[in-house]
């Protein structure tokens, strides 16, 4: 059974009291045009991850207001029968284009993009960005992470040290579209499809009168999967000893290998290269070592750097939770207006520059250079703009616009996508696996100078040259 | 409608994986007691806030194994028919004791204490980690960023950087019981009984042709709690000059009074100030000013100090996610086993001696000074020791044993108070103002130095002669 709760009241208060002022102001089929973008990535990296639509999919097809709800909203004595009676009818009937999870995504991007009836497109603002922050800066830290192991799986591991249940869950999933290879979390493999796996903790050791007596318990139960927990009491004087001892006396002759050991303290550099010695010198080098206290994607690289003997790595609190960074800080702000059927540009200015907004209704293209099929730049266009395959076209700097170039060697395709058509849901599921190929995948167009964890290169993301116009008018109007 | 679900499969797989090993090592009924504990004080701060009881309990008493879970674990092809039927007639038949929410605790002390056969303490080891590590946590945050305010009231904003729904929603209820005075989440007033209020966002502002426009129609939906946003276009030279004149031409004449203006970017300590004395210029001393721009304890503190003329908070990401230091870092522990009615205490040694743990079946004692009513330390002794008011009671370090001290003039209470009783519930639930106010009066009665942000002074936690003597026998014996 999903969590199947209907979430439309999980929303700032604010949205109700304007949505309240609008509707006396007769203002509430004004078609208003919202984008969902974030500032700054995560970390300090060069690109986050795209995660949580089908979350939002979800919670946008049950949008509405049950008796409960309405009768709440009426104690607290803030809001007239009429504007009850609208919310108790209310339908959603927007268009809503969204950039596919696992997308690797950029500052100032229009990740989500809402056009509906303005109290619709207000409504839902709290939803949207807890739910894509919450999913791509898990799958932007976990991307890191993966990365990091250079081809060694990571598990996650983390739903103990989560904020709250739906952290552990959807975190699970998100860390799974970024690049794990599973879970711990048994429900998130129920629900998602997350593959779950586990073994033991410290207390089944501690359960028997001695850690020999624990291992041989455990072998005998699972001995085609025997997996070893050895730090319990001391890893390297008694936890392996006893894992071998058990590997000879209860497996081998029965004709099974150990599958790993697990080591969850101390140093792992010093303590995985003399246990994989031991377990090579027993007669067990195909018995991998997992390792998984407070790792993240600087202790990983630093411990292979190190030459730390580790097959597989579990990862908790510091990917969970995002640790090093807990948030994705997406903004989701009024970008156009119709009037009489055309759309009036709205922007949003700031004493802090990087809060002005980007005016319009917009789409995202990609281009990817035909020669090694590597992304060379994101240019964000008004919406009913086309960059075409192969066509010369001229990118140039927003900001030092005199920075131009001329390319032709390109596939351009267009990232924003249409989930929702007045209101009817046009969203097609894709298998979890799919998505997390996909992100695999498109990390890999990435030149590795934008995938360096500190100080990497910046990706270009340039804007049309009507778009530009747009802004600057708009700019210069203020 | 509460979110309702059974949480019984989020938990990590490795909990049934051993499960299954005590079910067929026929231990599965053997007495066991678990642990929760912490081991270090989130932002280095000198005590954190328990909270989370009332959805811990929650989750026990829901506590079961459905036909779809059943089902599911049958397909994983790891688990016998016997052991899926156990599972599927499962029932919590286990006692629990925790330490009231809203409690001021300290490393080391058992916060949650599970008895029961161990399959059943062993599979909610991850419920109770999860639970309590996120709601104490951002109970912790709260209290120190309220304290932070000095009497000024915090609202909690953080839903859309929340980590996930319940992130959002038992956050909100958290951050109510460290002392915020409300949240902007409607669903946790819904729910929970948390005070949500709201206004506007910038969007409300660019609706309209101009900023006047838009205070103007805010002001005549709502003359009787205006409250506006001011830093949309510029606060001082746009904001704050349309905010008085709609102030005067609105609501004066018929007889209203403004109730606030919110600042939302820019220098916070500046920009007050400066409106602060336009609006008291224009009559409108009584207009309250609210700040909201990526705030914590520590910039609350510093613009407080440089005259920052702030009447209320609101705290959104850095408190929602406890941004500074997102992980509340509580274990799960075996610390004994029941053989013939005698409780054998267990120890979990590391290589890492922080991690050792604290054998024995326990209770927490808060010992209160009578003449200044202020907590002067907790002791943790044998379960049933009792430690009696006003009897000479000798304290000693648990760690230089030399230091020691007797005291009488005091007041003891235990912390640990029983909430199931043999799987039966007796929890009594508390209304969340209750909670709120304990936890303010339980906050008052540390002394100030246990209280300051940076270096606090260490609070007292000291073990009975009896449990250190236990302790020592199982150091010394391993």
């Amino acid at each position: 059974m999903k969590r199947n709760d209907n979430l439309t009241m999980l929303m700032d208060f604010y949205e109700l009291t304007m949505a309240k002022g609008y509707f006396e102001n007769g203002m509430k089929d004004i078609i208003t045009y919202f984008d969902m973008f974030f500032r700054k990535i995560p970390d300090g990296g060069g690109f986050a991850i795209m995660a949580g639509v089908q979350q939002l999919v979800e919670y946008l097809k049950k949008l509405s207001f049950d008796e409960e709800d309405i009768e709440f909203l009426r104690s607290k004595k803030i809001f007239g029968e009429d504007f009850l009676e609208y919310l108790k009818n209310f339908r959603f009937s927007s268009d809503v284009w969204v950039v596919p999870e696992g997308t690797p995504i950029f500052p100032g991007e229009p990740i989500v993009t809402v056009r509906g009836p303005a109290i619709e497109a207000q409504l839902i603002e709290t939803m949207v960005l807890l739910t894509i922050n919450h999913q791509s800066l898990i799958a932007t830290k976990s991307n890191r992470i993966v990365r990091a192991a250079q081809g060694r799986p990571v598990m996650e591991f983390g739903s103990r040290r989560a904020q709250g249940y739906d952290g552990a869950i959807y975190g699970a999933r998100a860390a799974y579209i970024g690049g794990c290879v599973g879970t711990a979390c048994t429900l998130s493999e129920r629900d998602y499809g997350i593959p779950a796996t586990g073994t033991m903790a410290h207390s089944w050791v501690q359960m028997f009168p001695t850690e020999l007596d624990a291992f041989r318990a455990y072998a005998r139960t699972y001995p085609n999967s025997c997996s070893l927990l050895v730090d319990t009491y001391n890893v390297l004087k008694s936890g392996i000893p006893n894992a071998i001892r058990v590997f000879d006396e209860e497996l081998k002759p029965n004709g099974y290998r150990p599958k790993s050991i697990r080591i969850d303290s101390g140093d792992m550099t010093y303590l995985s290269r003399k246990a994989r010695k031991m377990l090579d010198d027993a007669g067990y080098p195909d018995c991998k070592i997992i390792a998984s206290n407070a790792l993240d994607e600087y202790i990983i690289r630093d411990i292979l750097m190190q030459g730390a003997q580790i097959d597989i790595f579990g990862v908790g609190e510091r990917l969970i939770t995002s640790r090093s960074e807990p948030v994705f800080g997406g903004v989701y702000k009024l970008v156009g207006v119709e009037k009489d059927g055309e759309i009036i540009p709205k922007i949003k200015l700031s004493e802090n520059v990087e809060k002005i907004t980007l005016p319009g209704f917009k789409q995202v293209w990609r281009l990817f250079d035909n020669e090694s099929g590597k992304a060379m730049a994101d240019v964000i266009t008004l919406h009913d703009e086309v960059i075409e395959s192969g066509k010369p076209y001229e990118l140039f700097d927003p900001e030092y616009t005199w920075k131009r170039k001329t390319i032709d060697n390109f596939t351009a395709r267009p990232l924003l996508q249409k989930v929702f058509d007045g209101g009817k849901c046009i969203f097609k599921e894709r298998p979890i696996n799919e998505i997390r190929d996909f992100c695999a995948k498109s990390t890999d167009e990435l030149w590795s100078e934008v995938c360096r964890f500190e100080n990497p290169h910046k990706y270009y993301v340039d804007l049309s040259e009507k778009l530009w116009s747009v802004r600057k008018t708009l700019l210069d109007k203020h």
